[in-house]
């Protein structure tokens, strides 16, 4: 705990994947802010992150204020709320290393991948942010409920970014959180996982199984 | 070896990963066709399946006259020749089984998603072959050179398409192949797998891997 770690802000934090996530980066000594819309919700959010994990500090504030506050930017938010939460926080984001978890879910038909015109969701952050922003996007197939148990998860994370150094940081948030993160390349390859998710909800449902995953395989001791 | 089984015709069954399909296919006890642009080469591919696995029947034809030989046709081809041996081959696919295998690698940034305009190579195929076509894709993440080899491969197949008896058919086709065949979803979420090949060929470099594969997990039993 002496060591010294980035500090992070979950924006979305009160959302199922954002708080499993802030929770295991919190038990992992991570100082951790959980964003959302208004103070009071993230606030009764990184209470119950305390409760869980003693003394470990996690506090609420909103989107914007969170986002001011950290090096690491986590965006948890559902794709309906992508880019109007990403122009909200944008103005705080110059220079920080943001990590986009947006799948492009279109409701009813989750289980069929339908990608925004931008390509995938994570080049929709891009055209947001512009082409300066250091945009990862990653934790796409994790099932949140999963992550929400203490129990081990049995699904990699891929991490997609242009910039090797910015993947190798958010790699190393994968293993934080109790996972195992793999580089996937160049941003423009985020459709792979983030379609990847429809077809697992579509798993889950055919095979009646309780959160499909996916491993890479063939990496020896990786 | 009694029981009655489709033929399979083999589109570009001199490639690698159409001739290791092919083989795996024959030794299984089907009937398989080669298919290649001139019949001759078709031939010696066939001959080679032949000598490998003792008296199994294989046969070489040109691609239109394999096509019109069997019940259901495999296309593996590269993407740049996909729409024009697909279109070459069309009048001979009414009411067949077209399994599609198309991966759209755009070198020489292959481990670089880039998507045709359709959203997907098997969409693509689609738009060549009409809505009426009974059209499914798989087999894009398989490593040609594994399954050339006689051993286990550790990579599952996605199968694609919106007639699930359809997908029964083939998911039965990579399970006799030796592979695990698993439903993936309708045609649209094909765009997954094929974004996936780029993703596992930058791991292979990345890691140093030779071969990486996927495999879902949280299935049980199935």
């Amino acid at each position: 705990m002496s060591e010294i770690r980035s500090s992070l802000a979950v924006i979305g934090g009160t959302g199922n994947l954002g708080h499993a996530l802030a929770r295991r980066w919190a038990q992992a000594g991570y100082e951790v802010v959980i964003g959302s819309r208004t103070a009071g919700k993230a606030e009764d959010a990184a209470a119950r992150i305390e409760t869980a994990s003693g003394s470990v500090p996690a506090t609420g504030l909103t989107n914007e204020d969170a986002a001011a506050k950290a090096d690491i930017v986590i965006v948890a938010v559902p794709f309906s709320s992508q880019e109007a939460i990403l122009t909200a926080i944008s103005g705080e984001l110059a220079g920080k290393l943001i990590v986009d978890t947006t799948v492009p879910l279109v409701p009813p038909k989750v289980a069929r991948a339908q990608m925004p015109t931008a390509g995938s969701a994570a080049l929709s952050a891009r055209a947001i942010l512009g082409e300066e922003a250091r945009l990862v996007s990653a934790f796409h197939n994790v099932a949140a409920h999963k992550l929400q148990q203490d129990i081990e998860v049995d699904c990699d994370v891929l991490v997609f970014g242009d910039n090797p150094a910015d993947r190798d940081s958010v790699v190393e948030l994968a293993d934080a959180a109790g996972l195992r993160g793999i580089h996937g390349g160049p941003l423009a390859n985020s459709v792979a996982a983030e379609a990847f998710t429809s077809v697992l909800i579509g798993i889950n449902k055919r095979y009646k199984a309780d959160g499909a995953g996916i491993r890479i395989t063939g990496l020896g001791g990786a």
